[in-house]
């Protein structure tokens, strides 16, 4: 499907095919951000980009220069304005704000990352039957973040033509897949003189008609990425010479594993990714591994991370190695507020399309943690909804597809929420 | 540098340099192969090709189907005459053989094949200075096969012109890098009715000058290819449902090591390579590892290959999945025999340019010894010869090179040797 | 303090000061189910004994037949009456029935072994203190039992001597630590009639004072014995000769402990004991070790159970060692019955001395389990119960002891229960 | 068999009979230094004792002050003199010298000490058919130190009747199993000004009439006791309240195992015992083992035991432990020197009973080797040699025992090239 060089014309269902068409992996989301911004400064919204948007020395997870630099020319060569991408400064992500009136302050948190995988390209996959599979090889949305997006801007457009007694923040987040951005962006400065916070996620495997007023207790996460540097030697000739970061790695994943379960609650461990690369005749002198842990609290998290972090600093010193860390994303946990998710059911239940609206807990994890709790940290209140889109595969599989009917729903029940969360309001 | 199509005009040292800009790694030696048979039949000789040089049930490490492909493709598009492609059906290497006269049988085992390693490419490394570095990426003549097949086919050029009582046999032996293509050669009926072998080796860290005149007792070897398959799970969600490959792969590396030290000599254990790629959320599904196993002698080396199936079967049973290997490469172990070092070393002190006459023995491993056991228990003789070669990097090295003056000493001490292994011979 | 030789004119006090002095561990509770069991049928109780009271085949963990003869010879030489002894045919523990009336058929099981630790002998302890701290050396009352089959027999006194419309039947369960002899008394046929059973613990860290009317919940738990029998050798000479028993047990606890969680709710592993003995220069041929897995249901105890065994088996085959495992212990996860818990507390709250009546969760495992499954499964109903005795060191430890006033509260809130459970009490 | 309290009317074979009789462990041997001392004294040698004939500094493995008190109390209870017991302030072994002429300084060593193992008791074993089987459950002669020390006092008898020109320093050294004893008899000051030093060892599976008259090259040694310190907790309660030395002594043991073997030749590693003793409920708080590493050089045992601390230390650290190692015991390697070889071989074909003469090498390690560098380092040579004695059983096995032929063997093979090593002999 042919790029679009302007949202200025299209329709949200029509904005959402473009993005999923062109998905844009985490801290690469250039043509997603400046698309988004381009319209919203159309709309009359005061946009903030790159270090406007989030707090640099937060980032996690941060692909190398080189591919942060591809992407930016992936997304010039995409047609993509390029006064928007240079404004950005390669941060990705946009916060825009609009005075409407007196009344409360609200925020809305989309997040607008795709996922590194694959789509399917057959034609039992809608996207792919219908021409607007991703382009780009490897990267796709798989977990509806392209209707998330679309959601935000919808909700950006009827604002902008209703209004309301109040002010607007729409918070565009990048590379919430991994927990790489929403703890940069709750750092902003943009979240802390909120009254409500609203965030959105479609699909939870859901039908459509199905609104979640509150999906919440996710676990607390933390990934870390390790490396283990030793030294190479031949194996047959002198395989004391070498020092075995492999060693290492595999000392580390069989006791990480071990760390002992806690009597407060639940906990989680796993390595995801394991690469060494040598002949077989050459003692590894590298060796990569991807680590997670979760805890169903904060501290039990923290009690995860920090027993991973003695088992990899054991293994190093067992197998004379040195050794790395880079927190690649981190999550935590947070729980809704009652008065919010009331006025979300209340909204829910006054749209047309809604015919069931319940509560559920994440059995995952979830970056818009860190913006929720900042919300509440300074006072404010927040609930985190879910939009059934009757998604025909699950999240993150290659076949992830949603109904569009989802994207109409959730800009529905926002703006109605909203309009509901302001103490002026007639329709509480 | 443009590549040649044929060898019949090309010098000796013109030729390896053509071999080195068009290094092909094992199984895939397509361009060599066929160049090699060409000038040889030229030259007068018999040459059997594809099933008639190795034995193709014997083959092991053989890369899939479409990356033979792809290098045979590569090989004809390089100008390499197709109808010696045909001829191999896929399975390079070759056997040429003419008959003199009634003496003895005499064979000369080179090999061919190429590294999978990226070449140095800047100017300190003489083949890139002088325009003969790889043009294949990935492929490296970096342990001096180049210059083993011309010496194989100087010496079929010196006999073709010069005659000797007898009847040559010239072994050009594909995948000799991780043991892959001696047994297969070995097991060709070629072999069977030798009365003496020569194999050369060039390099060695000796400078030019110098010629070892038996380098033995080598460490038998095996390569074994191991994937460990379980069921892929959400780590956050249900660990318990998945089956975890990667616990496998790190409780066989960390206990492979551990296998014991052996009462009769050397043994030797190693993983140079190891992968799973998930995504840091998902219980492993697959996990590959490459191991390698040696030991002094050949039984020493069955006895770690032996323990190292256990060692993995377990791994795979403790954590619930299922496993295959596949053997990707094996060596065993040979001593060379006195009479022929003596005629080796009569011929290189006869020789002007070398200078010294020494015996080593191997650090590593090589399948020449498979041809080497198989002369010996069919009634023959054989030693493994050494030429010194200044090499200014270590054998498997990006900058490994050679002084080209060591292609002629080879071919003069191996003619020569030839003449003496012949017992009319009057030079003894 | 000596020892009694009948229980017939001692208070209960000193019944339990007698019990205490002469800690019996489980399966060698000679002399207490025999002092029992006189007296129970001097009270006019039908006692039943050896395989009348447990089913010999379901027993776990029972030590050896020395160790047994010696705990039979121990009583006997303590002057406990050998008719008895004879009677349980070395099987201990005690089934006690007594029809009193039409009306229902209530339980109450007490457990009666003590613990495998040593008691402490200083003058901070009362027992101690007082002289009745254990005279065995290596066994201790540190959880109460001598309290519970004291609470046990001032039952049977109570209603010996006033009666009430029903069958009361009193179980002295042998082996409770460890959860060995529960599930063969659950086996014994004698739960299979009843309409209630009440189950009851001291201590649980409660003041004196308090009740616990419902004490659940437990996690289910498995033990099990493990052995790997290899070969030994000498480490020097030829280490490759052993079949390492050692490094089977170091991989078997390393992965144990790496079991992946469960996503239906808490798991436990864990390996108290090991044992690996030789001089340093051999080889093990042998390794114990004790393993524990828990869950909080039942199938994921059956999970982890099923999960331990893999790993041993995948560690035994990893280094060429057999193994053998034997069932130690095992409990499984109950509910109480609301109807039951009510007329505890209604008893509880009707005795003087109770100030306050609470429910709780079990921390840890108990093989009543298997008694109150079994007469669920029958259609009547239970409740574990607990008793605070301001317990002054927690359960297992060597400063264990209680405040004595606690048998008397638990004879009076479980008689008083009993009654309150005859449909036919007027004290509803 | 009735304990001798002097040696002084006893013949060697009745002596060998009663130290096998009571056997005594390494740094236990009062009794036997005691004994040993009267009779050397008698016999006009000086003899240094305690402090005075090994450095205590450098005393290695010694039990703890209470089992050595016990020993030295059972050697005053079987009716040693209580004087000798005194001088020795618990320091076992003896140096006994005597001048007998001006030639040069000839050392003799035997070692005193016991295994810590059971006598085989059966009617199959002659010590325990004939009645000087060992008295002391658990200690035992079965590796001929009883002939080695008896033999060393045939030495000192015969010179002090016969004299001969030089001086005579006889080295009753303890403690050798486990290499405890030799490194602090050699800083003792009086191995420093000997001319020659012969050390023998008896049995070694060779028939009686063979002398070894070189055995020599050992493997180098060390062995260390390792004591890991967690915290216990309740393993279904709060398992991550534990810090787990049993986790850490596995993933030490699993990766000691593993430690690369080394290009420069042989190396061992061996975990012999492991204790971990808690309930299966407990996270265990306490795991020792005991490690013993080996080389064929000095070096090659330091690289294996430099490599083994690492792996004990980050086993600690992945487990959060503490952990202390102590050096059990030390060995090292040597060779015999030509010249004393070849008096030793002259000796020993000069003798009646000997009819072979042979030289072999040593399977595993021995403390002699501090004597015999301490006296090469010093300017002297030396043999260490080896007396065929027909062992029906292997050393260290319950059922070893010897020839007592050996003993005269022995003392006229050392006597004699003690004679020939005099350069004023005749009998060269």
């Amino acid at each position: 499907m042919e790029a679009l060089t302007s949202f200025s014309d299209a329709s949200l269902h029509e904005i959402r095919r473009d993005l999923h068409a062109h998905a844009e992996a985490g801290w690469k989301e250039f043509r997603t951000t400046a698309l988004l911004a381009a319209e919203l400064e159309e709309l009359g919204y005061e946009v903030h980009l790159g270090a406007n948007a989030v707090d640099p020395s937060e980032r996690m997870g941060v692909p190398s220069d080189d591919e942060v630099a591809a992407a930016r020319e992936r997304a010039l060569n995409e047609g993509t304005p390029a006064a928007y991408v240079e404004r950005m400064d390669d941060i990705t992500g946009a916060v825009a704000i609009k005075r409407f009136g007196d009344g409360p302050t609200i925020g809305v948190r989309t997040d607008i990352d795709a996922l590194e995988r694959q789509e399917a390209m057959d034609d039992d996959h809608r996207p792919a039957r219908e021409g607007f599979a991703s382009v780009h090889p490897g990267e796709m949305h798989a977990c509806g973040h392209d209707a998330h997006a679309t959601i935000g801007l919808g909700v950006a457009r009827t604002f902008a033509q209703e209004g309301f007694d109040g002010t607007l923040k729409l918070f565009f987040q990048p590379a919430e897949e991994g927990g790489r951005g929403g703890k940069p962006m709750s750092e902003s400065g943009h979240l802390d003189d909120l009254d409500h916070l609203l965030a959105v996620h479609v699909g939870l495997d859901e039908p459509i008609g199905t609104v979640v007023s509150s999906y919440d207790a996710p676990l607390a996460n933390a990934k870390v990425d390790v490396t283990f540097s030793g030294e190479p030697a031949h194996a047959g000739g002198e395989p004391n010479a070498g020092r075995n970061a492999l060693q290492a790695a595999a000392a580390a994943i069989g006791n990480l594993y071990g760390i002992a379960r806690h009597g407060d609650g639940r906990t989680r461990i796993n390595v995801g990714r394991v690469s060494a690369d040598n002949a077989q005749n050459v003692i590894c002198e590298e060796a990569t591994m991807r680590v997670e842990v979760r805890g169903s609290t904060h501290d039990l998290n923290e009690y995860m991370l920090g027993r991973a972090r003695e088992v990899i600093d054991g293994a190093a010193t067992m197998h004379d190695v040195d050794y790395g860390t880079e927190l690649y994303g981190k999550t935590t946990t947070f729980e809704n507020d009652e008065s919010v998710i009331e006025r979300v059911e209340a909204a829910a239940e006054a749209t047309d399309a809604v015919d069931e609206v319940i509560r559920t807990e994440f059995g995952g994890s979830e970056d818009a943690s860190y913006l929720i709790r900042r919300v509440q940290e300074s006072g404010g209140t927040a609930t985190y909804l879910g939009i059934g889109a009757s998604n025909p595969s699950g999240h993150h599989t290659a076949y992830f597809d949603i109904d569009e009917t989802a994207i109409d729903i959730g800009v529905d029940v926002i703006t109605e929420a909203i309009r509901r969360l302001n103490p002026s309001s007639s329709v509480d």
